[in-house]
C-alpha cells in the first residue's frame, strides 16, 4: 500500500504546509534528494512549548515531536505532489528542548519516526540523531530536520 | 547580476578564509555539492562571543551570523575560485550560542541568510534550521554549518 | 596502505556494531553516499557519560569521542564489508553533552578525527562542526554523527 492510501487507512489528516518565518524556504529539490527545513509543531491541538521534561511531559512531547513530522508531511505532499513519490526517509536530525539533565530525546523523536514509519513502511525509518538543544524559536519543545529521496 | 558582482556593487569585502582550528578542513567537494565546516565570527571588526541575550544583544547577534556567513563566502570562493559558480545555497545549520530561556534564532541567523541572499539572489535562500546550543568553541556567538551547489 | 592494514597496524580492535535504541536504523546508502545515525560512545572499556568539564574532564572526553569513532567504524565495516571501500569521510557533526560555560568542543571531537585520520590517513579529514549540546541520550559525554563516501 502507498503512502497516500496508508495516511486515507489510517485517518491521518495532514496540516497545512508551515510558512517560513524567517529568510529561508521550507524545502529544495537537489537531483532525487529533497531537503526540508527545520519544523516545529505548529498547526496542531494545541501549541507544544516550553522544555521537555519541565514544563511538558513525555506524553506531549511525543505528540509534539509526531506534529513536527505532520507538518513536514504535509511539506513533502506540497513539494512533490503526493508523498507516494517518496522511496526514502534518509536523514533526521531530531532536536528536543531539553534540560540538562534530560535523558530520553531518543522516545520524543519517535514521535515523528514512527509517523513516519506508519506512513511509509521501512522506506519512512531514517538513520537519525535526537538530541537536546539549549532552545528553540518562540520556546518550541521540538523541531525536526530532515532529506528524503524521490522519484 | 552574478554574486561577484553584487558583492562589488554592495561594497561587501571578504574576509580572508578561516583556518581549522583542529582536525579536521573547511570544505570538501562531493560531485557539485560543496560541504562546509561549522564557521565562526571570526576576524570581523569586534569579537563576537558570549551568550546571545545576555552577553550580547540581537543586533551583535545579527552581525555576528553576518560574519559567519562573509567567512563561508571566502571560503567558496576560496574552494571555487569564483562565487559566481555557485548554483544553490542548499542547506543551513545556524546554531545560537544560547541561553535556555532565548527564543528568537530565526532574527539572529538571518544575519547570515540575509547576506547569502543579498549576493546570491533566490539561490542564496537555504532550507534552515536556526536552533540554541549549549555552548560553542571559544565562546563564540554563533556558528554557521553549510552546503552549496556548485557547477 | 589501506584502512583495514592501517587497523591491523596499529592494533586497533572494532567493537560490535551499535544496536539502534529507538525507531531508526544505524546507516544507509544513497549512491555512494553512506549515511550513519547519531553514534554514542557505548561498548567502551568505561561508561562515558556526563557533562563534559563538569562529571568528566577532557581526557576521558576525548576517549569517549574515539570511542563515538569506534562505533562508528564498526557501523562502516558492518555496513560495507570492508572499511577499504571508504573514499573520504565528508561530513562529521561532533555533539558534545557540555555545560553552558565549556570552550572547548573541538579537543574533544578531535578524539574522532583523529581516529578517522590515522585509519583513513587524508581520506579520514571531513568538515566538521564541533557544539555544545544541553543534553544528549542516557547522559553520555559525546554523540558523533557521519556521512562518508564509499565506492
Amino acid at each position: 500500500m502507498g503512502a497516500e492510501a496508508n495516511l486515507k487507512a489510517k485517518g491521518i489528516e495532514l496540516p497545512a504546509p508551515p510558512e517560513p518565518s524567517a529568510n529561508y524556504v521550507r524545502y529544495l529539490m537537489v537531483g532525487n534528494q529533497l531537503w526540508i527545513s527545520g519544523t516545529g509543531p505548529g498547526g496542531g491541538p494545541v501549541s507544544y512549548r516550553g522544555k521537555v521534561g519541565k514544563d511538558i511531559d513525555m506524553d506531549a512531547a511525543y505528540l509534539s515531536a509526531r506534529q513536527c513530522g505532520l507538518n513536514i508531511l504535509s511539506t513533502i505532499r506540497d513539494a512533490l505532489g503526493s508523498l507516494d513519490r517518496v522511496t526514502q526517509v534518509v536523514k533526521v536530525l531530531g532536536m528536543v528542548n531539553a534540560h540538562e539533565i534530560f535523558t530520553e530525546h531518543p522516545k520524543v523523536i519517535n514521535g515523528c519516526t514512527d509517523l513516519f514509519n506508519e506512513v511509509f513502511d521501512d522506506k519512512g525509518v531514517p538513520t537519525r540523531s535526537a538530541v537536546g538543544m539549549s532552545s528553540l524559536p518562540n520556546n518550541i519543545s521540538t523541531e525536526v530536520e530532515c532529506m528524503v529521496l524521490f522519484e
